[in-house]
């Protein structure tokens, strides 16, 4: 597993991704190092440089230095729950393209197919040594691992299923009334895996409670053998992190139980916050600071009165699972020394799957063209030379549907809540069906409006006309290149 | 006005205060000015060191500045309107007990009585210039100006009104369908006013919306000359700035008109960073930085849903006029070089009424022993010698009726919401009267659930016990003083 046999199997799209590459006077310079930190369900208003971390009683210093040496993303943007963003960072599209806009669950039809081109492959294409450490989420299949798509290394969770399958076991031990669980039902329960390219996947060990309160720890050290065995080998490296800092259930490790003075989602905040400070001091002790890019960003809006956790939206309505700005904007940092100008910020619309095109850029790889990608690239946003960036809007799905569509500063919702939803939504969400809108769409202005409480369709009506060239434009691209059916438990 | 001819009429109650002043040690030292200026209507998560700032499209860079050199509380609490946070403030008492607990109306019978001692007689006994500048809100009778309660100096908007008033003139031309105001309406109108120690009121000009539109360069103008004058005086000073960043309507100056990009409240949260940074530069020009004591603070939570106005609450529920978290928690700086320390937050509980003996004791007077003060000395935690200070407790009033209590982590709400009442509340506000709570007092984690999402009176009822206390020692007080009438429009 440690990079003695690297199967490489990764099939003719990753060779149609890389042969194309005219490298760029860019990519000519030395390769970057790209390390992509994914927190689970943090807040828009979480961490000290958002207004969280010590106002919220978690302090979070070694983010908040993060903060000081980079890039603040104030308008970055992703799709309403994990299986979704995630799908949207690998692939540089909406996750409704690869049948992805719901979370998957185990069992279910809808994983990532072998078709699909992600990150992995863009860099392993472009002669990087790539990883990933913790959630994957985009399936189990054979064909939807992520060492079936350019990844080198994983090891992590259940590549179907999230954080909370830690409490397999209290359930099956609760259920059977014995104190210990036999070796037996944990072989049963989930396991924690690990895969090199190309290769099947093999457990390690059962996924337990007492793991998952200490597993960032394993995935952080992972990391740093990993960045230290890349630099010793000269060789540029994709490390990906999605790391648990943030899910349910928050179980803090041993060195952060009890320190925060919120109880254990702020454990995990400063937990999360210890780990990145150990990334960003192992990048400065390799002597790599100034040729990486770093970014921390989050999947999606937290968890909050859906499911009694404490994240938090920050001016924002809603939260994880909605359609709302809560669910759909969160935090995201951007660190490159030399080449990010230290302490600033960008209010510039930044989609999740903004990094595919960028990254491709950078690395002076070429994105596919065989089918649509609704990333574009930002580089100039994360140089500092455009203020508004590539993007003046995003479409958000839930499930088969598409329930609202921002352009510039104003969002207008295109399907209801469906009177039988539950949960705290006023707009539509994965806890609730969607219903025809009864009447106008509704409009809000995002910007002077950020928690959507003054509905205007009426009073600018006219900003309808432009949000519906964005949908207009998106069905075109549906006529040659037709999405799968998309996830939905009646499609078992 | 400008100090040629002090009348000093300030009555018995200042003889009092000052001669009990055995002078401590601390103000044998050279006495401190103190300048405290303060925000109306500005929420907890609407400046830049709070969550705000560049992150809501208005950069607060002076007050970013302020934070790095001075102390942020994250647990500074009010009251729930603009009167009662003011009276708290300059008595440092609960606004009920001097009547003032709703929001003053011109005409009302409740106003600042010659018998309140408060801030300004403080100050001016321990012989400090004192000077106020913008809104007072605590009466416009003879006996409530606060030229009859220590200050040396007024110029302001009419003293029983705050800043909406600019809007009387529009309304009366709307109404007599003429397009500029005669003189004759103008007059009728609010004025500007001005007095000096125990003088009358005089009326300087009518305050219209271009008045109000201009009026914080006024104010911050002759903030400026009074501390140049007490300075080249060699006198120590106290300056109240109460001016009008966040109140509605939020017309910015010509200068801000447009700068932000959330319209216009972004605007004026512009100019208002720009006025606070004249007065820190102005400290900085006299020399006197170091011996100055700066307090910037918000007077009560935002003005959003109810006025469609654009302040946010950061991580809190509800808004001005209730008695949630988001209504009575707002943001507080306090910065004195070389005394308190750069760049550090202190979460301990601070109320506004805490700044009455606090200041007390810096300049060596004593508080009044003749009545029940509220606010307890929390000098040790702006010199950052305790982590928690003095207070693990607040009630909260809304007209006659107390609403709610806190102790430590936990808000316990006595009353509930009328269901007669309008606006957004959940939980009893000045817009809703009270009605008796049905059944059991409904509990909060404030600390750990700031949005009070969920209601735990059932799994941690002990709360409950000494929560009471704190209500039954308020009690206690009222045998001996008992409070005069609390304002209600039935009371006229």
């Amino acid at each position: 597993m440690k990079g003695h046999t690297r199967l490489n199997a990764l099939g003719c799209v990753l060779v149609a991704v890389a042969t194309i590459a005219a490298l760029s006077a860019m990519a000519q310079e030395k390769k970057p190092n790209v390390v992509f930190i994914l927190a689970d369900n943090v807040g828009y208003g979480d961490l000290g440089p958002y207004g969280g971390g010590e106002l919220r009683g978690a302090p979070t210093p070694r983010i908040d230095q993060l903060a000081r040496e980079g890039l603040r993303l104030t308008q970055y943007l992703v799709e309403p729950g994990c299986t979704p963003s995630r799908a949207a960072l690998m692939t540089g599209q909406y996750s409704i393209r690869n049948g992805l806009s719901l979370v998957i669950i185990p069992g279910s039809p809808n994983t990532l197919s072998a078709r699909a081109v992600t990150l992995g492959e863009l860099f392993k294409g472009a002669g990087y040594a790539t990883a990933i450490f913790g959630k994957w989420h985009l399936g189990a299949e054979p064909q939807s691992l992520p060492t079936a798509h350019g990844f080198d290394e994983f090891y992590g969770i259940p590549p179907d299923i999230s954080w909370d399958s830690a409490t397999y076991v209290d359930t099956i031990t609760m259920t059977h009334s014995i104190n210990a669980p036999p070796d037996e039902l944990l072989a049963k329960g989930p396991q924690i895996v690990e895969a090199v390219a190309g290769g099947p996947l093999r457990t390690v060990k059962p996924y337990t409670r007492e793991v998952r309160a200490e597993i960032d720890n394993e995935l952080v050290a992972k990391s740093i053998d990993f960045m230290k065995r890349q630099t010793a080998a000269g060789k540029p490296f994709f490390l990906y992190l999605p790391f648990s800092m943030g899910h349910f259930p928050n179980l803090p490790s041993k060195q952060f139980a009890g320190k925060s003075r919120i109880g254990q989602y702020g454990d995990k905040l400063m937990e999360g916050d210890f780990h990145v400070g150990q990334i960003m001091d192992t990048l400065k002790e390799l002597g790599v600071d100034d040729n990486t890019l770093l970014v921390f960003a989050s999947d999606n809006g937290p968890q909050g009165e859906t499911a009694r956790e404490m994240g938090n939206s920050g001016p924002f309505r809603g939260e994880l699972g909605e359609a709302t700005e809560g669910s759909i904007r969160t935090f995201c940092f951007v660190r490159w020394p030399g080449k990010v100008k230290p302490g600033t910020s960008s209010y510039a619309m930044f989609s999740i799957m903004d990094f595919f095109p960028t990254f491709a850029r950078l690395i002076g790889s070429k994105i596919p063209t065989d089918r649509p990608i609704d990333g574009v690239d930002q580089t100039d946003v994360l140089f500092g030379k455009s203020e508004t960036g590539n993007r003046d809007s995003l479409l958000t799905f839930i499930g088969a549907d598409m329930v609202a569509v921002r352009w510039k500063q104003w969002r207008m919702y295109l399907t209801d809540v469906h009177p039988t939803g539950i949960g705290p939504q006023r707009e539509p969400g994965m806890f609730s069906a969607s219903a025809p809108m009864a009447g106008y769409p509704k409009l809000y202005n995002i910007e002077m409006d950020p928690h959507e409480d003054l509905q205007v369709g009426a009073l600018f009506g006219w900003a309808a006309g432009p949000a519906l060239e964005v949908v207009e434009k998106y069905k075109e691209t549906l006529k040659q290149y037709p999405n799968p059916p998309a996830g939905n438990l009646t499609h078992f």
